[in-house]
Formats: structure tokens, sequence, C-alpha cells
């Protein structure tokens, strides 16, 4: 998941409302029993994925397939060889609709990246550069550090103060939302203060001394600085010397290349019988960061994507509309992927009925987070209901959920993201640490059997989710 | 904490005992009410330490102390100045009976450490090597890999299958006490099995890709081969390979060095009005791994050791017997200050009248570990109930409680071990992440008050503490 695009930037207000509280206000009419018909297909899916022939299926193939690759970075050979891996995977089930689709993605390749602590003591600092962070002189950048727990505190600040000097932002971890601009605009703002790199306290509430990785991108108009992010405990330690009025001097060296290569969105669909071009797409990426695995972002995302028409192929359940699970590519750099696919097909966009995305951990499965019109809304949280055995029925409104599909849905197409028992998934994004040991075999069994049933019932109602 | 020393190999039977229930099978007669008189002293130094002049006092100079000197391995130069600071400290409190007792301890010094995996894919694996292990050849050691999840297993496999492979020991972490013997005794069960080197899981419950290193043995007459700890997400990839069948080489690359240094141990006694001789030892050791920042092992134990006697020269409050506080050394590669600390005081050992140490963490107290007669813990127990009001009235039977004091209380030296809400102790344990962040300065405050007036009230008693 990367929430650095300039979309998600925008406040979004989040209302968490129970699915039977927004159905009080809704009146569905017939609409609603149809839905309530649905309860035996929904039984029938769980049954197979929870306790039936596909128990352990989503785990097992997402872990063969992250032990053979590993990190998949957007640009890189692995990631393609992924991407037929993933081709072949699904052929073997018996579908054949697939479609990739070719567009440039950037491939930013890390180097060495070292950051000392030469004064009050040397100390070697735990360090990831950011993405597409510029690299330091083949020397490296010594210079103090001056430290800033805010924007505001940065900007009242003289630029003598801070001109030749390394900035280190180390705001506390409020929310993801919230205390990420430090690290997707911080080496902007320090620039046109004429600072000469840009640290940031990596964005977790946890840490094992466990530096996160994400995107930024330089401002236009400013000199691009080296940027990193380094461990919180790191930025608390500087932070300390700093505050008790000792001068702290880093030594930074990073180094790292930034080209163009070329990748592709993977659509795999399920084709509808009466509507085959209206569709439900299922998705998540199946790029990540060069640093751990990919195994929960969004490793996770990307098999219970998979299995849905996986399932429904399986089961015979091939609803009225197309059901068609999209890989995106290169989202971490920026969401390249659903950018290029929104544009490709910008024409027939009107075929979207609903878009979901699951890139914020696949736990155990609390519902959706939708965004939409009220009536998509009422829709959608009367599908809800029927996942009160698994506890699944949380309607989660929010005016553009998502991160690739946040193009669309900020756009006003109704979609929804997994809303998960997500609590821990900061703690590991962007780290070394986003392994198989992240993921639980029967929290996946029950995202496949709710990504695939909603995917299912929605693809098939009479009616289409309104806009 | 190292728990890898014989001795504490020793299964012990732990009871949890609310002090309450164990006072009902007590009969202390007059010293129970004598005890309770304390209540008001109790109070004081509660107040004085968690919202009086001394709140906040452990965790920032803790705090001074960790940002100064980092990481402070056994035989090290930064050791020793860390030892001259904490005895300047003390000194500008008043406390001048400061002794240093001088002692042969190892210098384990870590070079290069680099595992990489070959087969079935290139990828660097997250390692740490233990404590005493022998280097690689110059040009590493590559083979391949053969899993074991105990002992068992690796004994009835034949010794042809280990013969020249790389041993590693995956079993999942249940308690440290059980699990760690894979790090301390592995290498030379793998060595006598021929194997060419020795891996272990960390000993750990949780990871975000973190090894932890600790201290490990080679058994006599067994050659010693290089051993090391992989990050348990590591681990697991490279048994789900094994496990389906696929081979996995490594290529293993570990230098370091060993030698002899001296350090010292340091004794600080507030002397008794009227039994000088007698000891409360409160104690907690001042060395700690190369890696992480020795804050919580045994940082947060040194420093509420340091603060009985500080706190009862500020309020005056000047017990019977000596309060002793000790900064043991070299307890990370096998409790040699203890070790040398007890062979030199043999002689006397019937002057301890109790022996207290911190070395599991410094969380919210709840109580003590004890060990002892059954006398000795109806005493302590009755003590332990002035502390309901701080929620650390709970008394733990042990049969050696501590790591140090296990050489003293093993023997049947009455002792305890703080009791505290350490569950997530092992997280940090031994690596990188242990740093101040793991501290928290309400909790330091609590536990000083708490060891302050334990130790306080059992050297003041009427009576010494039976054996």
């Amino acid at each position: 998941m990367n929430e650095g695009s300039p979309i998600l930037f925008v406040l979004v207000s989040t209302c968490l409302v129970l699915s039977c509280v927004c159905s009080e206000v809704c009146n569905l009419g017939p609409l609603a029993e149809e839905i309530a018909s649905y309860d035996t297909v929904v039984k029938r899916i769980i049954d197979y994925a929870v306790s039936g022939p596909f128990k352990g299926k989503t785990y097992n193939e997402l872990a063969k397939f992250v032990d053979k690759f590993g990190a998949r970075p957007s640009g890189t050979e692995v990631l393609e060889k992924s991407i037929d891996y993933m081709i072949d995977l699904t052929r073997e089930e018996g579908l054949n609709d697939i479609v990739t689709e070719e567009l440039e993605v950037p491939r930013w390749e890390r180097g060495e990246e070292r950051i000392t602590m030469l004064e009050p003591r040397v100390k070697d600092i735990s360090v990831l550069g950011l993405g597409r962070s510029v690299s330091t002189p083949p020397e490296g950048i010594t210079a103090e550090v001056v430290v800033f727990k805010s924007f505001d505190e940065l900007e009242n600040t003289p630029d003598e103060k801070v001109a030749g000097k390394i900035v280190l932002y180390a705001p506390i971890f409020t929310k993801y939302g919230e205390t990420n601009k430090y690290r997707t605009q911080g080496a902007t703002k320090a620039s046109a203060k004429g600072a000469v790199a840009s640290l940031v306290r990596s964005i977790t509430p946890f840490s094992i001394n466990t530096p996160h990785t994400g995107s930024q991108t330089y401002g236009e108009g400013v000199i691009p600085i080296p940027t990193a992010a380094i461990a919180i405990e790191d930025a608390d330690l500087i932070s300390r010397i700093h505050a008790r009025g000792e001068k702290v001097v880093l030594h930074i060296r990073m180094f790292s290349n930034l080209e163009t290569k070329v990748s592709r969105n993977t659509l795999i669909d399920l084709k509808g019988t009466q509507n085959p071009e209206k569709l439900v797409i299922v998705s998540g990426h199946i790029d990540s960061w060069d640093v751990g695995q990919g195994a929960m972002d969004d490793g996770g995302g990307l098999f219970i994507s998979w299995a849905a028409p996986v399932i429904l192929k399986r089961l015979n359940l091939i609803p009225k509309r197309t059901v068609r699970a999209i890989f995106w590519t290169a989202e971490e750099l920026g969401l390249i992927g659903a950018y290029a696919y929104e544009k490709a097909h910008r024409h027939e966009s009107d075929n979207i009925n609903f878009i979901m995305e699951s890139d914020e951990g696949t736990f155990a499965p609390l519902g959706l987070a939708v965004g939409g019109s009220k009536k998509a809304r009422c829709i959608v949280g009367e599908v809800l209901k029927l996942f009160k055995s698994i506890n699944a029925s949380t309607l989660v409104e929010e005016d553009a959920p998502g991160s690739d599909i946040g193009i669309f849905t900020g756009n006003g197409i109704p979609g929804a993201s997994l809303h998960n028992d997500n609590a821990k998934y900061f703690w590991f994004h962007h780290t070394e640490g986003d392994t198989m040991n992240v993921e639980d075999p029967d929290e996946l069994d029950l995202g496949a059997a709710f990504w695939t049933a909603v995917a299912y019932i929605i693809a098939d109602l009479s009616e289409d989710i309104p806009r």
C-alpha cells in the first residue's frame, strides 16, 4: 500500500456504520429480499474456502509464490516472472480470459545506504532510503542535524538555521494518513529551506529498530536532496541529544539509480452470463517494495483477488456480470499501473459496476470501507448483512477508499476496500518484516471467502450499483 | 539477561502465589504487625519516586547514560567508562562507600557476518552470530541446510545425513527457558554429528525480521563450528522450502575475535546502622550485548538498583542492615562478574540476608519471584502486601530466581528477582531493538519505588530472613 499519491492527501471523512444501522435508513424494497436470498450461496462459498477443498489454499499458494520470488520491485525481471507465474497458476484453474496490458514503470534501484552518527558518539543509524531519492555525492554528506516535530516548526525557523544542515522530521506517529506527509513531502520542504538532506522518523507506531521505506516526490522547482527514513529509536535518540543542546553530526552515504522499464497489469475475467461488458473488479497489486517480501503488501490482497474467480469457477457460480481480477503493477512508486488502466479504459468506465481492492492487509475480514452514493452504500450494507457468521458485516463510509482504486472511487465510481483487523499492519509496512510470518492461513481463508462472495453477489444482482 | 549458564538449565518449578494466599498459611506472629507498620515508609518512598522530586529521574538518568554510551559489551573500553560514569553519578548523591572489584572477562568481538541463501534463490539472511562463536574460514562456508525442529529429530538422523551440512534448528518458541537450549547447546550437538555450521531460529515469540544474539558454549571434545541466530522469518522460509523437498544452500561468512580483558563489579553501600556487615543486595548488570543499547537488558535493572540507595540517602532512611547495590559486569557472556563476586565473598556469604536482581525488564512491577525457605517467602509475602496500591503484591515461587543471582539463590541464599509486566521482553531481548524506546518513565518510577522500599524494609526488620 502506498498512500503517497496526491489524490490521497485529500482528507477523507471516515464514518463507521454498522450495516444494520445503515439499512434502517435505506429502503431497498424487493432488492433487500433478493440480497437476502444469497445466504445459501454465501454459506456454500464460506464452507468451500474455510473448511472445504479450498481450506489453506490461499495461504499455501501465497507462500509458494512469496518463497519463490521474494520482493518484486517495479521494473524488475523478477516482477515480470512473478506475473507470468500468476498467469500460469490461473490457467491451471481453467480460467483463460487473461489479458496483460503493458505500461512504462519506474525502476528505482537501491544501492549502498549507510548513515553513521559521528557526534556526539559514533553509531550506525538504521536507515532505508525513500523511493526515488537521489544519491549523495560519492564521498557522502557530513552535516549537523536540525530536528523538527512538524512542518510548522520548520517553517518558523529562519532559513540560515536550516541551510547546509540535515533535517530530521521526528513527529510521533498518529495515523498513517496524517504522519506520512513527513515522508512524502519532507525532502521538498527541507530542500526549499536549504537543507542538504532530509530524514524522517519511520512512519509506524511500533518498531524493533525497524526502518520503513516508502514513496516520496520532489516538488517542482526545488533541488532534489537525498532522503531516507530512519528507525524511530534512532530518530528519538537524535531528538533527545538535540533537545539537550548537544550537536549531532551525521555522515550519509546513499546511492540509487532510476530508470524506466516496462511492466504489465494483469486482467483475469470470469465472463458474466448476461452482461459480460459490465464489471465487478477485485484487485490487489503484485509489485512490492524491494525490502521484505511483499507477503502482506500486497501478496495477501493479490491472492484473495486471484481466489475470487478461481473459487467461483470451481463452484460453477457464474454471475450475470463479469468478475474481473486485476493484479496492478507498480503501485508502490505511485499507483502507476492503476493510472495506466484508468487512462486506457476511461472510455468504458461506465461499465465498472463496482471496484474492490485489498491493500491494507488480509487479516481477519471485518467488512468493507465503501465509497459511492447513499444508495450504493445501502445495497452494499445489505450484502454485508450476509457475513454476520464470520463477523464481517461492518460498513465503513469513506470518500475514496483504497489505494490503486482511489483513482476510481475518488471519481465517483462505487467501490470498496477490504476492512480488516489490521491494527498491526503498519508495524510491518514497507519493512524487511513484510514476510509470510505476518499472514495467517485461517484469516486468508476467511478473506478469500468474503471477497469471493461479495464480488459474486454484486455481480449477480438484478440491479446495478447506482452512482 | 542471559539464561545460558548451566545452573539455569535446571527445571524450576514455578508457582504463582498471591501474597495474601501465602500468608494464610504463614504464622509470622508479631513480625506481621512489624511489617505492616512500614506502610507509611512505603507511601513516603512511592510518593517521592512517583510524584515527588524523583519523578522521571530514573528514566532521565537511564536515557542520558544509554544515549552517551550505547552498547557496553564485556571487555570494552566503553563498558569501563560507563562504570566510571556510574561511580561519579553515585558520588554526586553523597554516596561514597563505593568499591570496584576487578576480574578477567571475555571480550568477544563481532566482525563481518553475512549469510546468503544461494539456492533455490539468492537472498540475504538476517543474522547475528552467537557469543563466542568461532569464525568461518576466510572464504566462508557453502553447504546445504538440514532443518530440525528438535534435538530428538537430530539424534534420530543418521550422521551421514548431517555431516558436511549446515544444521538449522527451527523450533517454535514456547518459553525462553525451554527453547533457548537450541541456541546454547545447538552448535555442540550439531558438531557432534559432523555439521559444518549451526544456525538457530531466533529465540523469540515475535519478530520484524529481527535476529536475536545470545550466549552459547561449545561442549568439551567437539570441534567448535560457527554458529548464529537468524530471524524467525528466514528460518521459517528455509523450513518451508526444505519441507517441500527443495534443496537450500547457504553461504556463511562470520568473523570474530576472542580475547581476555579486565573489568569490574561495582559495589555501592548504604551502611546499616546496627548490622552493617549484614547485606540486602539490589543488583543489575551494567554490561550489554554489542547489538542494541542495553537499555532494557539491563539498563533498567541497573538504574532501579542505583536508585535504591540514592532514594534512601535522600530521604535519610538508613536501615539497620547495609543496602548494597551491585552493578555486575560481564553477565551476558556467562555471569562472569557474579561468579567472581561469589567466589571472592564466599567466606562471608552468611552475611547476605537477601539478594535481589532485576534483569528481566523494568516494565510495571508486579511483585517478586522469590527463592528461599517457606518462612523466607512468608516474610517477603507479608512485605509485598504493602504494595497493593501500585499493584505489585504478587509473589511467584521460584527455586533459583534471577540470572546473576541464580548463583546465590540456587545455593539456598534467600533472594528475589523483579516480577514485572514483561510479556514483550523477549521481543527486544538481545536485538538492535533494545533501546530507550522500550522503557517507560512511569513504569521506571514505580520500579524504583518498589525496589527501594522492599530493600529498605527487609534491611530494617528486627529479624533476618531465615535460610
